[in-house]
């Protein structure tokens, strides 16, 4: 059995074979080895660098008095930076597993796209997850910046983690089983530890005291960084980290305070980066700096002499790429192939496009071996105007024959439409397939790049993930094609764990059948449709479905994580389906990727489908597959029963522990203005009894599942819980459902609350947030929105679109009700400013959805109450195509465009003089009293159209800027009243009146 | 060649086999492995426990920028710790050297006395620093307690100085060349930080924020105490203490406050040493408890039949004693053999004595292999009581019989005296040798205690080094004995290194032949005359000398250091030589127990003799010896320049950074004080004109040298310094000597100043000292002293006795001459306590010296005035046998005895009324009138001898306690003025008078 002492030692035996320096654990506490110098400072600057250590991670908020059998407050990294990154880093990391014992061939071992971020340092990467068998053993990135700055040398960062990886290989259920060396178990070693720091993170630390020490922590670190000493700058910036951490745990930290610290902390990273980088510089690069990449020679390749059209196939082969991005960049680059060899002579066949996740392929059937020959004529001046009276060549004609680099007796003639011209013809010959094909690929790969591109030890390529070999063949003969490092070649990879992992392709028909042969399914619709298949099978194994359609969206994801998809049926203890559905799913889908298995009836089953790659050793990864899935429901049933054995109200006291942010007060504080408010925006709308006290019940309890460790531990969860929760405290059905509805919206698009009392908890939630934070944060601008304010508006405004029971609702004065409860003052202005801001969102909303921008704007004037507006709009939108209503806008809009901005409507009738005016005056009298503000547009369009014949009239035959001012002005006042007559309808002035 | 990262990993390796836990270091800054809870909490308790670990040790301390070769803020330890020590941990700890590719039997490898303690953490221990040819390489240490706790189980801490073993390993000269990984070098690695880091830690660290982290972590430590939580409470213990070392490093701890830090930290450790030991006992000491030491069974041996004596052979093996207790203890142990075998009827000859740093050794000749057979009688009752008249035994006759275990019938008669009793006699064999050699032994080796006793593995042994191996043999045979766990046998332990390092003796005359054949000098006295004889030739070599007799002292130790001697010769560059002798010879003697080789003139030469142990690779031990030292004098020689550079006020001025206490100011302050105060000191001292000029002179500088980098480092050397600088400085010779002379003495029994300015810069600078502790931290009590007052009051006296000219000085004045210069306010209550403190310490430096205790105590009330009390006591020594001086202090007695105390002397001669009275009166006033108080003992003897005569007629006459008040009043006032006329000189009522 191997050791947790043995691994380690292994580990840093194996890397430090491959030229790491072995260094040691950061001696203050860190939450990463990222955070150690020989990581964070290192990933900086040209020099080279490769390092492995051992770091032990403080991560107080993991603090579980040594109780959960997964979590640490301490637990064990090894850190692996190899800088710059070496090209088959994968491959080196693979070997290391192996180096561990295990066998990399029989386990299902996964790079799954996690893209890694540290805003506190600065930092982020791209890269992935490592799984075995389902488990998530390591963090294998890609830096790309650190401290904010661009990453002069590409590195990678590897990390393990190793008690997971030790009780997968110990087959133990508990870190406290794990054998730490021969006889002496870890929880033994350990576990007083991490009991007492726990008892220190979670309950007793003092929280003055540590706020002070990040105070001084920090101020010390930027009075460094004036010295110019970024390595003990570096070391307190670490310290005032952990004291955040601590204050984090022991609940003490805000939202506004998290982002302020984190802000702080992301200064303070990227001083120190700069600094640092100065003064390696300064010091020549004591380690020396890694050569450049110098540009790839193109394999010399002679075109097989053939009068036959051969397939032509391009492989772009890559590190596992985000499942999201595979088919978008092999679509990418199929159209940019078809594209460019459109643009060229030669003939060609249809165009095919195939993805995994290690490979895009193009293949393009039946190209010619070569571009068809053909003629290039160049036409001068007019055969009359090439030589004057005395024969000589005129400059025109000089000049042409200088142009085509010829004497002007060497110029042909041209007859065009009965004109002779000077003109030159040549014949061309069409240039070699593999002379074509090689441009047209070598462009085509160029011009790959996808929405979040890194950077890797090819300064001059960037995709989403490394491009690590390209193949091109057209028939038998290698494409002659570079892009930057890489020459095209007829390689390709298969599995990493085959016997010849690289191996040589005869033709490009024959591409797609090596692929086959070494079980690679390229075509993702195939890949689909054998893993939908399988699944199915599986399923019916043990009398259940898998719900492929409604599972779609898990199923695409799925595709881009296998090659050689192997589907396996999985299961767990029926125990487990006494948890709610959505934990039991929540956790199969989102983390883990296994699909569910259902009866006929839709209930879930204790089983499930995982989906592996290659040829694994199916028992053995099966059995990895359920012991993470074991060790996850263990947890969730942990927290659930606890859960459940604590009353709702005690639940709802525990938010008073959770800080919203320092000027709003708890969550508490928070869960109570939702409540309150709820109740407040209910008195317009028009409810039953029965509603009404539901809507109450549910407002005294409002968010209380936030309480609870299983929300603690799954947020998304928060309202689903709570309506489980609920009934199984008593609560009457409705209100369980709508203190579940007021956390919807989760997202744009998501479920809106169906009841009316869940709908109005929700809007209060919304509005609560957005005007407490409007007066303290102040409201979101650019890209950054901490606190989701901007999801929060079109939450509410969703909510308020829904139900005709709320176009009673008046936002402004929701505002202001919101406003009234907030524990700070909040100014009209800023409410004002904030409605502004709700306006702004729903017009977006409204073009996004295809609404043209001119009718957005006409009707987001009305966005106080966004269900008219919607009303307004639909009616619009038929209407604008109307003869009359262009009559009707034009009119308005001509009163709009003669009346000065800002001169007001009114006027006094006995100052109009002519006829017209006075009719125009009676016209408009009587259809403002017959309009109220509650007509809808069809109404105004009918009632209103009454004034376009008057308005026109008064156009034709009135000066309306009369000499005499009272005149003048009496004219200007009716059309302005005119002009103000649709206003709160619409923004006239946006229709093409 | 051994990479520093391959030392590391192999030393893991190599103890993980023995069983050690390879775990991380401390997260958080230590100064050394020690604090790590690998090594402080787990040394406490019964439980089992193995450890081994990498610890970067931070000494803000020692940063030097990375300038010093030697020296680093964070150096590497590696640190190993066995509980319970098993018994053979040096043997172990020599593997793994062998393990790192050093041949320990070419290399001189020695185990030194070296006893480790920190105060702060409670914890000390006893055991060596390990040298390789000559450098500290291995603290290795037995603990005996930690938090201030005895220790349940030993443990045994190896703690390995990575970069010096590395360094002497790769044979390069700084650390910077150390060749951490292949191609890397350690300085390109370290470099930076090392620099920064320093400047952290020597000049940029801010003070106040590094004071406001002590407190808070201080509190934070004892909060969690109070909460029960050991673990997290030591984290903060040690960030304490890194907080206190930074500032320590900044120059902003003064005495005090050290003190205090200490006390704080020490009942800190202590509080979580008593929480960590009740948490393991209550979590069941869940890593195992060590089972115990069962007692040895004494080897069966069947006595050799012979007629002959034969000798005894008594071996104690242990691991290296301390050089100087082997002496003693070997002594010792001889003196108990010896007299306990007396005390048998074992006929034997003379017992001899041996010792190494390993054997103590008593070898008694011609012991005879039985004790003489005996004859031993018990007398009965008297024959005429035994029977009554009926002939029956009387109950006396029954009760002698039964006490013998014989019938009455059985007993014999006994004639005593003429007299006949009822006796029994038996003969009684004597018992054989081994049997009585047995007990004898056994007995003697239990008794060896040392001055400072450890515990090991054997909880029922103590003493200075654990003892691993005992030899007892009495001609061919084995005695039977055994001490504990330890039994005695034939095998002898030769040098480690040996081929064969165990070895059995066959007979108890051959032992010393087996030791002489190995090599080994048991004899003390040959080996160090072998020692002086081969030194004298090295150093004839050379065309030098070694000064045998005044380096005894360091013979004695080096004699104690080694059992095979090997002295070499070593070489270090001429250009040392430019160095101060006192630098040199304080390196070569104090740190390395080399001996200076001098030329005929006696001045030293660039030579040394080390004396390594065993026959190991001169050249290459030699090589290893000349690194060490030129390492040392590099070091100094580049301070010693850099002093030189700096003109002396400068180097004056560095001691304002020096704090002397939080009340008493700076070093600077106390320096300016001692100079004020030794010329004031000296306004009723006679001296020369020229005497005051350089006293006023040397009084501007005196102290200086403690601003130099030189005495920072040796502080031996302060003074001796400062007489050099001085010179250099173009100070007059004069004041150079004077502010040396002002650092003398350093020890009791050292030199004294010489010269008057000298003496009195010299007694300034005590007074200074003890006036301002008195004030503020008070007078030393019981064993404590941080601030050796003590010393400095032995100092004073010593100074005070040794210059005539000073005996014009009154101490009393003098201090509060010193009270007056200190910023506190001193109260004259004060002072005279001060006085009261002094007076002891002199009346006990008199009865130590042999003063019989009756005279130290009649002169020490002249202590005031030491040189006249000197006078006085060699008087009084001298005047006590003489018949005149006893009636003199008999009749003063006489007066004493008689007056009440307290009753003032003073009376009206009118009131007196008898003759004698009146004589009494006469003499009294004329002998007063005669003396004066700086007489001397012989005048006073002289002139108020005459009143003998007078007051023994007076008590003869005259009843005292007349019935008169007024008679009464004047004859005890006259008789208390005969009592008080020699208090000035003596207390006469110490004397038998």
């Amino acid at each position: 059995m191997l050791t947790m002492q043995d691994a380690l030692a292994r580990l840093a035996e194996y890397w430090a074979r491959q030229g790491c320096l072995t260094v040691q654990p950061m001696n203050t506490e860190v939450g990463a080895g990222t955070w150690n110098a020989a990581t964070f400072l290192r990933s900086l600057g040209p020099e080279r660098w490769r390092v492995a250590y051992v770091e032990p991670s403080v991560r107080p908020d993991d603090s579980r008095y040594g109780d959960n059998p997964n979590r640490l407050q301490t637990h064990t990294q090894f850190q692996v930076v190899l800088k710059p990154e070496p090209g088959d880093a994968q491959q080196l990391y693979l070997d290391s597993l192996t180096a561990l014992g295990i066998d990399v061939a029989a386990h299902d071992v996964r790079f799954v796209e996690d893209n890694w971020t540290s805003p506190a340092l600065g930092m982020w990467g791209l890269g992935w997850e490592v799984w075995l068998d389902g488990l998530e053993i390591t963090q294998f990135t890609y830096f790309q910046q650190a401290g904010g700055i661009n990453l002069d040398q590409s590195a990678v960062e590897i990390t393990y983690g190793i008690e997971r990886i030790i009780m997968a290989l110990q087959g133990v259920a508990s870190f406290k089983d794990i054998e730490y060396a021969p006889g002496v178990r870890y929880g033994e070693m350990i576990g007083q530890a991490e009991y007492e720091m726990s008892r220190y993170y979670l309950d007793d630390a003092d929280i003055e005291t540590n706020r002070a020490l990040l105070e001084l922590y920090t101020a010390e670190a930027s009075r460094l960084l004036d010295l110019g000493l970024p390595v003990p700058a570096h070391v307190y910036l670490l310290k005032s980290s952990q004291a955040f951490n601590v204050l984090d745990a022991r609940g003490a930290v805000s939202t506004a305070d998290r982002a302020t610290e984190f802000g702080r902390m992301r200064r303070l990273s990227r001083r120190i980066a700069e600094l640092w980088i100065t003064r390696r510089e300064e010091l020549g690069y004591p380690l020396g700096v890694a050569p450049a990449v110098t540009a790839a020679v193109p394999v010399a390749t002679v075109q097989t002499e053939t009068s036959s059209a051969r397939q032509l196939v391009l492989e772009v082969g890559c590190e596992e790429l985000p499942p999201a991005e595979a088919p978008a960049a092999a679509a990418a680059l199929g159209r940019e192939v078809a594209t460019r060899l459109d643009a060229t002579r030669l003939a060609h066949g249809t165009t095919r496009v195939y993805a995994t996740p290690r490979r895009l392929v193009v293949v393009v059937d039946d190209v010619a071996p070569r571009e068809e020959d053909f003629t290039r004529s160049a036409k001068g001046p007019k055969l009359a105007a090439a030589y004057d009276k005395s024969g000589e060549p005129t400059g025109a004609a000089k000049g042409f024959a200088r142009s085509q680099g010829l004497e002007v007796s060497a110029l042909g003639r041209m007859e065009i439409d009965g004109v002779t011209y000077l003109a030159v013809t040549r014949q061309e010959q069409g240039r070699s397939a593999l002379e074509v094909l090689g441009e047209v690929t070598g462009r085509a790969v160029g011009t790959l790049r996808s929405a979040k591109n890194m950077r890797w030890n090819d300064p001059s390529l960037t995709f989403s993930r490394p491009i690590r070999w390209l193949l091109a063949l057209w028939g038998p003969d290698v494409v002659p094609m570079t892009v930057s490092g890489l020459a095209a070649g007829r390689q390709t990879h298969l599995l990493r764990t085959s016997e010849q992992p690289v191996v040589p392709v005869a033709t490009a028909e024959e591409y797609l059948d090596v692929l086959a042969t070494a079980g690679i399914v390229a075509d993702p619709v195939e890949r689909r449709r054998l893993i939908g298949e399988r699944c199915a099978e599986l399923a019916a194994e043990v009398g259940g479905a898998v719900d492929l359609a409604g599972e779609s969206r898990l199923l695409d994801q799925i595709n881009y994580l296998v090659e050689r998809p192997r589907p396996l049926l999985g299961a767990f203890a029926e125990r487990y389906l006494e948890l709610p559905e959505a934990v039991l799913t929540t956790v199969m889908r989102k983390h883990q990727r296994y699909l569910p298995v259902r009866d006929a009836d839709g209930r879930l089953m204790p089983s499930f489908v995982a989906v592996a790659n290659g040829p694994v050793d199916v028992d053995r990864v099966r059995a990895g597959n359920e012991a993470v899935l074991r060790a996850r429901y263990e947890d969730a049933a942990f927290f659930y029963r606890a859960d459940r054995g604590v009353p709702l109200p005690e639940l709802r006291d525990r938010l008073e522990n959770l800080t919203f942010t320092e000027e709003l007060g708890s969550m508490a504080d928070r869960a109570s203005r939702v409540g309150a408010l709820g109740i407040r925006l209910a008195d317009p709308v028009t409810m039953t009894d029965d509603e009404r006290k539901t809507l109450e019940r549910a407002a005294g309890l409002v968010k209380f599942d936030q309480g609870s460790q299983l929300v603690t531990e799954l947020t998304s969860l928060a309202g689903i819980m709570a309506e489980d929760y609920a009934r199984h405290g008593g609560e009457p059905e409705g209100v369980a459902v709508a203190i579940a509805e007021a956390e919807m919206p989760r997202a744009s698009g998501d479920a809106l609350p169906a009841s009316l009392p869940g709908a109005l908890l929700s809007l209060a939630d919304r509005l609560d947030l957005i005007v407490g934070l409007a007066a303290t944060a102040g409201l979101p601008t650019g890209s950054s929105d901490p606190f989701a304010v901007r999801r929060a508006v079109l939450g509410a405004l969703a909510v308020l679109r829904s139900q005709p029971a709320l176009a009673a609702l008046d936002v402004r004065a929701a505002l202001a009700l919101a406003a009234d409860q907030q524990p700070v003052a909040i100014a009209t202005e800023k409410l004002d400013e904030v409605l502004e801001f709700i306006t702004r969102r729903y017009e977006q909303s409204l073009t996004e959805a295809g609404t043209p921008t001119e009718l957005a704007r006409a009707v987001a004037v009305r966005a106080r109450r966004p269900w008219l507006a919607d009303r307004t709009l639909k009616q619009l939108a038929a209407a604008v195509a109307e003869e009359d209503f262009g009559a009707l806008a034009m009119a308005i809009g001509r009163c709009s465009r003669i009346v000065p901005a800002g001169h007001p409507a009114g006027y006094r009738p006995e100052d109009l003089v002519e006829p017209v005016e006075h009719r125009l005056h009676e016209t408009f009298t009587q259809v403002r009293s017959e309009l109220d503000p509650e007509a809808d547009l069809e109404t105004f369009r009918r009632v209103a159209g009454r004034l376009v014949a008057p308005v026109n009239a008064f156009f034709d035959e009135v000066f309306v800027m009369a000499d005499e001012p009272q005149v003048r002005a009496a004219r200007l006042g009716l059309l302005g009243s005119v002009r103000d007559l649709g206003a709160d309808f619409l923004d006239w002035s946006q229709l093409r009146g």
